[in-house]
This record gives C-alpha cells, structure tokens and sequence, in this order.
C-alpha cells in the first residue's frame, strides 16, 4: 500500500533510501536545510555532492520546511549526523500532524549521555505522537544500492509488527530486509563498527597484510559484542547484518569514510586536515570518545578503542598504538 | 624450551609453520613424499613451488622418510590436504617411537564420513601413543606469515593445557596465538568458511558490489554456525579467528585460492579447467559436497552450500544459482 514518508537527511545514505521507497511506489519527501540542494533535486533530478552519478527519479520531491516533509506522513525516516538528532527530533514534534512510525538510519552514539539514537528520539518524539521506532542498518554503501547492486540490511524494532512494517516498505528484487528484534545490538554494532574501520584503515595505512587486517576486524568485533552486551545487546546479533555484515563492508571497501580516514592517518597525514578534505562527516571519530567513555562507566577492556583514543584526541603516534594492540599478550579468545 | 617437531606436509602453509617454529628456536623436520622439493629444502633453502619469493632457514630439515621425521618427536604437526590426513597417520603409528602431541592445521571435512580431522586422527592414533591433538587455525594466508606480518590465530583443544602448549611453541612478536577450547567450533568454522570462498569469489566474478560480497559472507557465516552448532559447537565461536577472522582473509584476499576458483566459476570458466590450472588442492569443493551431505542427515537449512552443491555437482548455472540465493524471501535473522 502506498505510504507517504518523510526521509530526514539528504546525504547519499538518505539520498540513496529514499529513492528505493520511490522505486517502490511511495510518495517521499527529502528535507534538507540547503536551498540550493533541494532546488537541484527537485529540478535537476540530481544531488551531485553525495551521489555524483546518479539520476534520481523525478517523483522524489525535496523540501528545506521541516513541516512540509512530515505533514501527513506514515513513516518518518531519520538520516541526519548523529549529533543533529535530537534537535531535529525536537523541532519534528512541533510540527507534526500524524501519529508516524519513526524510523532511523543513523549510526552513532550521542556525545556526553553516550544514548543510543532510538533512545534519543524516544526521549525527544512523545509516545502519543508515534508509533514504534525502527532501526535500518547493515551493509550498505549508498552508491551501490543507488545503482541498484543488490544489498542486504536489517530492520529492528522490539516490535516485530514494526520491523516487518519497514520490511515491507523498502523490500525489492534488488533490496533485500532481514528483520530483527534486538534494537541495542543492532544499533551498538551500527555505531562502534565505525571505531574499528577507523583501525583498520590505519592498519593498511601503516603497510600491513591481510593478516593483520582480519585480525583487527576480529578482535574488533569481539570488542563490539562485549561493549554491546554491556550494554544489554544479545551477542549473536554481532554475528549478523549490522555486526560482521557492516563491519565488512566498513572496513574492506573504498568507499567507507572511517576507513579511508584511517588509512591515512596510518600514512601519517594530521586528523584535522584529514576531516577538513573529507566534506563529510566521519562518525567513527565522535564515536571513538563516546564508546571510550563508555567503556570506563562499564568496566568493559576494549584495547583497540583505547588505542584509537589515544592517537585522534591525545596525539599518540600511530605506529606506536598499532604495536601495542598488535603485541598484548597470548589470550583465550573466549573472554566475552 | 627446545621442542623437536615434525611437520607433515611441505605445501606453503606447512613451509610457513615450519619457519615460525624454525626461528622460535626448535629442532623442526618437514616431511613430504616429493625427493627433489625435500633436496630443495636441504640444500637451496627455498620451496619455489609453493612460496616462491621466501628464503627458509637453514635449520629447516627436509625428508622424503615418516621415520625420520618423527623419530623422537615431542609434537607432530599434520599439514597434509584433508584426503590424505587417514592414510599419513595410520602410516605415522607405524614408526612413532614417542607418545607426542598431535596438532593439524588442515582445513576440511573427511568425504563419506564427514567426520573433522581431530576425529580421524583420534581414531587412527591409539590413546597410549599420543597426547591430546590440537587444531590451529585463523585467517593466516601462508604468504604473509612467511615474510612475518602480523598474524593471529587460534590453538584449540578440549583441554587448555595443550592449547597453552602449541600457543608457547609458536608465539613470537608477528605470529599472536589465542587459545580456544571449542575444537569441534573451531573445525568446523575452518572447513565450512571455503564453500563461503566459493560463493563470494563467483559473487564477485559475476559482477556484484561489495554490499552483496558482505551480504554472501554474513548469510554464509549464520550458515557456517547454523551447521556447527548442529555439529556440538558453541555459536559464539564463529565470533572469533577460526570463524568470522578466516571468513573475511579468505573471501576479501587476492591469496585465497577458494576465492580465486569461485571468481573464476563466476567468470563463466568450467569447474574441471579451473581445478587443473590452480596447482594446489582447493578444499572448498569437496568441502560442499560433505557439508551438502550432512545438511541432509541433520536437517539443517544451507541455501548457499546448496546452491553452490548444484553448480559444482550438478551444473547449475552460476547466474541461475546466485541470483536463487541473493532473491530469496525476507526473513528474520535471529534464525540459527
């Protein structure tokens, strides 16, 4: 059935999202606070700063008013900068005139209160003013789903009637949704698999091997899960698309921002000039100190976080962080 | 403390464990049954076939003789392909004169029987003629380990003890070992991740994105546990080395020969064509076929080991085949 959403967030992930919700016959509108981006997808039918290449079907309609987008929506659909939500989510409750299923695509932890997105816009949308929320991640690079590769991802909601509600919005024959209950571990690996992406591109950076590289990748998750189930998650959700599936693709293709970011800094390039070319945000950098703090508050050893800490906000040498988790002491690799 | 070690197969993951144990200070004999690749070793310092560009140690002994090799060994190293893993230890029992520790790092399942390799070695190896056997695995591609980049794997043995053992025989500051106590987790993990390979090699030869590489790996990796777990292991063992870190080397590196035959399949190359340009023994086919059989006798669902089964025995169209697994229904992923 034809649904009327509101995706919040014209980056080339929310870019990409709702051009498939178009694709699949409902009535999208994108807002965005940049006059002249929406002006381009509206006319032009293009967003050339996040998605170069591609040409956006002529039915997705964009919007710099906040109350324009939502107004009458089923689903609204959160894509912005994890630092934007609470604000946005704020500014939404005064303009809404529907009870819509909140949907979020956004992977991060809030700085300070170290909350989990969900947990931001269950504070900040009233329960009477919505449905359940939903959380949509797994592997997926926005100019590969844009171009119509096939991808698959998770959509996860305590609520499965919610879940298979999303399902059921973006599922297609080349997008493909896996539904999930355990909201916490599908948000925690979203955002702390950016910490380990990060590492992994510094790892290639500084010249190691593909050893080297599936090591890090590993203890990486390791490390997720154990933060995650400190934090309530369900371990095996780890094993599945926003753990290992995110992880992969975040930490094996060029097109993952943490990764290049890591990359160089692995060949001995300064972070603030690296965030400074990049145009983007790169959410492994703020995600790095919230999971850091985190895991003092929980008593949780997370050795790579730690050295990752260490070399973007106490300027240690790279190479020498990357020796010290490379070199701890023979384990059990069972310790979760 | 010095160990004598045979190790029983000069092929290059054979060769690159020698020279680890080599450089740690012990006695270490290869053994192999090819005259001229033993001289090689002996006199050349080189095993050109299988890793061409290393210089080995000069205390690397080579022979063509089990007696030799074994005679006085505190350990045993089995390194053979999985289909000659019965045969060298039943000739092994016959010219043992100690009671040493047996530890392999062969990846596969024994066709017909589709027993794993520690149980083929324990039946064929009497109790009072061995100490506990060992499994060593992790993501560790030969090459790598040969000019010491990082690597880390795993020792397992249902007794610590002797996992803390092998971990001390090989330890050094580029070879990092984790210890595990879920050996049937462990096997299990390694022998099923290169019909994984397969897979994502023909995903990619075919021509798909890293989105779909990540959604055949994170499928395949509920798969591989979905089977262990029917087999006795804890799922919470295909989180570490010999599950999730194996998966990722063997799928996302140019080394990997399961990968390369899988791209090749891909390609639109016959499977006969393939197997005879490669050279070396490619474990994932065989590997399908005792996973297909055992999926049948335990009832557990496989759709990728299926649809790979029917491209390589059944000449399935590896087109048809893929986008059979990729369009699947939506499901949850909760489902192990």
């Amino acid at each position: 059935m034809k649904q009327k959403i509101a995706v919040l967030g014209p980056g080339s992930w929310g870019t990409a999202l709702a051009k498939v919700l178009v694709e699949n016959g409902h009535d999208v509108t994108i807002w965005g606070n940049k006059k002249e981006q929406a002006e381009e997808i509206n006319t032009a039918h293009t967003n050339k700063n996040y998605l170069p290449t591609i040409t956006l079907p002529e039915g997705l309609k964009a919007t710099t008013e906040l109350a324009v987008a939502v107004t009458g929506a089923d689903a609204i659909l959160f894509v912005v900068p994890t630092k934007a939500i609470r604000s946005v989510a704020s500014d939404l409750v005064a303009v809404m005139d529907t009870k819509p299923v909140i949907i979020h695509a956004s992977k991060g932890l809030e700085q300070v209160t170290h909350k989990r997105i969900s947990e931001v816009l269950l504070e900040e949308i009233p329960e009477d003013k919505r449905q359940d929320v939903v959380v949509l991640s797994g592997p997926s690079h926005a100019e590969e789903v844009a171009v119509r590769d096939i991808t698959t991802i998770t959509a996860a909601s305590k609520n499965l009637v919610y879940a298979e509600y999303v399902q059921t919005l973006f599922m297609n024959d080349y997008f493909r949704i896996y539904t999930n209950t355990d909201v916490i571990g599908v948000e925690t690996g979203a955002a702390l698999k950016n910490i380990i992406a990060l590492g992994s591109g510094a790892i290639s950076g500084l010249g190691f091997g593909d050893n080297a590289k599936a090591a890090i990748m590993t203890r990486g998750l390791a490390e997720i899960s154990r933060l995650g189930v400190a934090m309530g998650a369900d371990p095996l959700t780890f094993i599945g698309m926003s753990g290992v599936g995110d992880l992969i693709v975040t930490c094996t293709s060029v097109h993952s921002r943490n990764w290049r970011a890591g990359d160089l800094l692995g060949r001995g390039h300064n972070l603030e000039e690296i965030l400074a070319n990049m145009g983007m945000i790169v959410e492994g950098v703020s995600t790095t100190k919230a999971a850091y703090e985190l895991s003092r508050e929980l008593d949780v050893e997370l050795p790579i976080t730690e050295a990752i800490y260490s070399v973007l906000y106490e300027n240690q040498d790279v190479k020498t962080a990357a020796r010290q988790i490379m070199l701890r002491d023979g384990k059990s690799e069972e310790e979760f």
